[in-house]
């Protein structure tokens, strides 16, 4: 963790990790999408703040179902504890789904925070109603129920979705923008949203949300930026998530190694 | 999938596969344990019933956090599509945290009974407020989370643990009841319920429920059981959890095999 | 009670009463309907499972109406009492309202299973949300609180009705299939449910549950299979409902006999 | 109903029915005490309000369960259809329970009052945190129950009794209430109510909430006043309760007379 | 206060102040509306009840926006302090949005009634689910927030608004009720309602609640009578808001003037 | 308003007023504890943001009751006015209860931060349920309907409070610190919260959130830190609260000026 002892909060540094839990750079798009994403963090970010952008080895090439959601978890735990050992102040999980954050958080003294958590968060802040716009009709219920473990059920409009894989979103921004305006006017106008959520890192890393603020006239969240200043916050208010609410697993707590909760398999799921 | 068709209902015959999700075998309670959770799923099953129980080859010794739930999972899937494949016409996932249970059905198009889900909804057919009775304080904030998703927040009356690891349950029997007894007279006495449910399968198949109904004067759920007759009804009745609450992944849909999900480290997470 | 003591769960047999609150043999559906009924519940039981169909001798015709509940109790209390004197593990109340479900359990020691109750759990355990299909509009209320009660109101997607009397629903089969599939395909495509539940016991013994099922591509549940089958789990599990939750009224358990609790009119309401 | 067309509403008049559901002239408390009760609403009742007290020929002797609650309605609803033929303006349910109060209004125009549905109105504009102090342990959950059906279950701080029967309650004014205030002291300083309702109306015409107001410094609520003042000001705004809300039941609504409904038993439940 | 002691309470008399908000004597409707609004309240009043209706000197012209209701709230502040000090029995807030309810409790030993919370309790007893009828888009939000705190969310069916200022309501009284009959037929048949509450007190003072609810068919209720009357019958039932829910501000409770809170402005807001 | 435009958000710089709602230069406290919490506010906050302290001329000299709370509105919309007019990015209530909040934003484009609104927003972010700690009993119904306003009702653990006024709270730090500790012990400890939320704008001032965090072992939320990193990032993000939501009152939007929609009083509530 950055020494901060002594020093006035604002010469704090931070050095936050966003972890994506995919192997992005094996995939078509890349190391440059990886390299990209870095990019706008870092543009994102207040002075003070060094952002990585990290990927797993392995684990799915996008996630669009719960399914691919757990299959996510194991690589991502490992990525995080060898990240907060590298002395980072924070982790971003980087999926709008939150994958596996309440396990993460049991194994991680350093924040780990979510991006669906954080803009939710926002979103209540900001309006009374709010719509998600995300990319398929199989991650719907994933939304709903990421609305309802905030707390936010009562506040959720609609979950509404551009029927565009996260590979097309990465692949046509313009296409998949012009599905997300169409959408979010429709959340807006139908729905009696008064916020919107963009519903996707892929969708967050377009940078649109400050455009489509403008032409909806409501509040469009972008998940991406939404993480990323949820992190420096909780960093710099000296917070991380609450140990009374995710405990450290007895095993640990009794000595044991994160390695030797596994059994078989050569220690791999 | 067993034939059925043409059988009358009370003829049919049932194939479920009780998974359990860590290798049991492979641990100090070895392969006996498992013989004999089949033996008591086997005397407690009606008739027509056949069970059988299949432990994954890797995963966590046991589960008594969320970190350990997601480690479990990959394995689990795999080996609940080798069940489906080999004709069964259920699968109950072997442990009270139901972990994967909305990625597991994803995956399968037979039913996938969480026992917990099951137990929470007879205790609400049963009476009004039910609390928990578990192992460990590590696993409250999941079964609190168990109550909420099934819609029973407000039945939940407390849980209550008893401070014994998941190994100690099985390692001594007589320690493990009395204390259950002193945890559920609790929750009846101070916390107001009228129902418990023991929190984990361990304790399920100590085979006490009966006892301790007896004993404390109130209903005492024992979820290998509950999940046990919520299979054996949902197959009888020729019913499946539903595929339009529980997607299949949008690249199954588009003709991807499951393991192409997956990039790199060889497959496996 | 059958005398089980000793006896292996799987060999121990089950006495169920399916209470019917109308006296269905003097209308105009005659005794036959109740021998139909008892020959659908005898093919859909588990082996070991014994069901007889009993009616009461006097009460309303059918019930489409809150009113029509309430003049059905006080004859379903006597049959009640009766039944659990003639050695019934357990009774199930043939109506889909649950009639006077608590009143019921205050004086009976053996499970009494409500059908709506058993069948919004098992929607709450197969999807997110589900809709009621039922007879009329003015039963829509009542099906409303049930869900309710049973803590699913957030669960409730809506309540459809196909506007057809309980007598022509048993009338004419083909039409009132044809109407349940209409109103059934706009729940799921109109107000998002992914289960449906069949609001009227008529309905459930048109035993057409399984057709819709496949034809609507959403679980569809038969309330009088589902009661049937809480029933069997009930007393497998040496369970009843919590005498905690529904205690026996204080003249009772002051020693007065159930007939001593009503003054005037010859003790008949 | 009374002939007000043209009459300014402040001098119109109102006739109320104040309707027992138990013959309690026929019990140990005699005539006398329903003598007494109408006395006490007489002097209660606005000028212009003329209340007779009612009770039905048979039911229960007092009701402290469900099971009791339901006996009681089938002769309520004949003493009620009574009343709306002799030209009165409203009904008062003479029970805190509420019984039958759904079914009794899909049978009548006139508006039918349930003092614990008034009592609970009153209660919620008042504070906000309210607390019964009823009799028995065995009519808790229902008064639960109507706090939810009141959709007030989270302004419920709890609810108290005094284990006093509702004929001791009678018998001895004095030791009822040093118990209600005894209770009453407790629900205010042990669980934080800021407001009581007396959930009992023989503890309602022991007419000492105004008394028990003054010395616990909360306000503390008479449901026979409540529900008297509430019946007052529907007649006197010319409302009666939603026939939308409680429809008529179709069979009454294609023609049927009220005592068609039922068969067999010499029409007598 | 009134001395009622020792009087029964059928021959006590009521002196009640309806205050409202804004200085409609300076605003073109005048004095006039004012002496109006006087005559109705008498009108529907009981018998034994002295209304009076008394306004601020200064304050919004009209009220349709938190902003405006804010600014409302010192000034009615002084006005109930000082009917108070005249002996009033209770005030009733001559505004729907019940402005600064809780804080003025907090001054008040007398009842101070909000039209809203009134209204919202008699809807509640009538029906199952209700919905708005107001003047303009811009006060939905708080309608919304005034069926929360009451609790009654879950029973709120719509907010439907005419579109219409609360001038030009008072000055075409036709036109408004054309369009609240429009909204409110909408309301029923499109969004489920089975009672209406018209939002906005210069609507209830059209008095056309009456005939709105014989042309609807449900109930339609007007917060001017649903608020006078809720203050006859707490103040009948020698009741006020609890002191334990809006507690006396501290520098009160220790000896401070009510104008010696408020520092600079030359104690103005 | 900041010219940002072209600038990459990294290098943007953002000015806001923290807008304190009462004369405390007025009181004993002076214009010292302004510069003092103007400090810690620079101190706190990211590089690139300015902080500039305000306070209203007129006003209460501190905030313990609901009534004091609307007395400050008035001054407070006009001081936020002449903000925006000076070009700041966004304003922060300097008040834990976040007074006129809805009100505020009805006449403000630039984003208008409450400090409750964003700490329970940041709250449910870290842990499951949080206690407020807070000066006194008289602001504890106004902390709950914060929380409930927020839709974290079930997520709050309890409300407790020190019994100090706010004065005392400024003028021994100590004192303070040290019940601050013991009721947030309690809270933990006794009320099962694993976050605590500092209930009181001086109490954040007092800048020991984070000594407590490690004392106590859960996190401790500072509102004034938490208010002013919701207003960088709400800006940094190009967002403000939806006008959606916050409707501009339509005496506005047709064209009136703000000081035109009071009537008398020379213009001042």
């Amino acid at each position: 963790m950055t020494a901060n002892t002594g020093v006035p909060a604002r010469d704090r540094t931070r050095r936050l990790a966003y972890l994506v839990p995919g192997p992005m750079h094996r995939t078509e798009l890349g190391a440059a999408e990886l390299q990209r994403r870095q990019d706008k963090l870092r543009d994102w970010a207040f002075p003070g703040t060094e952002v990585e952008v990290r990927a797993v080895d392995r684990g799915p090439a996008s996630i669009e179902s719960m399914y691919e959601e757990y299959l996510s978890i194991p690589a991502m735990a490992e990525l995080l504890v060898a990240t907060e050992a590298d002395g980072f102040d924070a982790a971003i999980v980087g999926c709008f789904g939150d994958p596996g954050l309440d396990g993460l958080r049991e194994i991680s003294d350093m924040p780990v925070v979510g991006p669906a958590s954080a803009s939710i968060a926002l979103a209540t802040t900001l309006g009374h109603r709010f719509s998600f716009v995300t990319v398929t009709a199989s991650i719907v219920p994933a939304l709903r129920r990421l609305a309802w473990e905030a707390g936010a059920s009562d506040a959720l409009a609609s979950v509404r979705y551009i029927e565009t894989s996260v590979l097309d979103v990465n692949k046509d921004h313009g296409a998949a923008l012009g599905r997300m305006r169409e959408q979010g006017r429709l959340a807006v106008d139908l729905d009696g949203a008064d916020v919107l959520v963009l519903g996707c890192m892929s969708m967050g890393f377009l940078d649109v949300a400050e455009q489509l603020t403008e032409e909806l006239g409501v509040p469009v969240i972008n998940p991406s930026r939404a993480g990323l200043h949820a992190a420096e916050a909780t960093v710099a208010q000296g917070l991380t998530h609450s140990r009374r609410a995710y405990l450290t697993p007895p095993k640990i707590a009794a000595g044991a190694k994160l390695g030797e909760l596994f059994v078989g398999g050569g220690g791999r799921p």
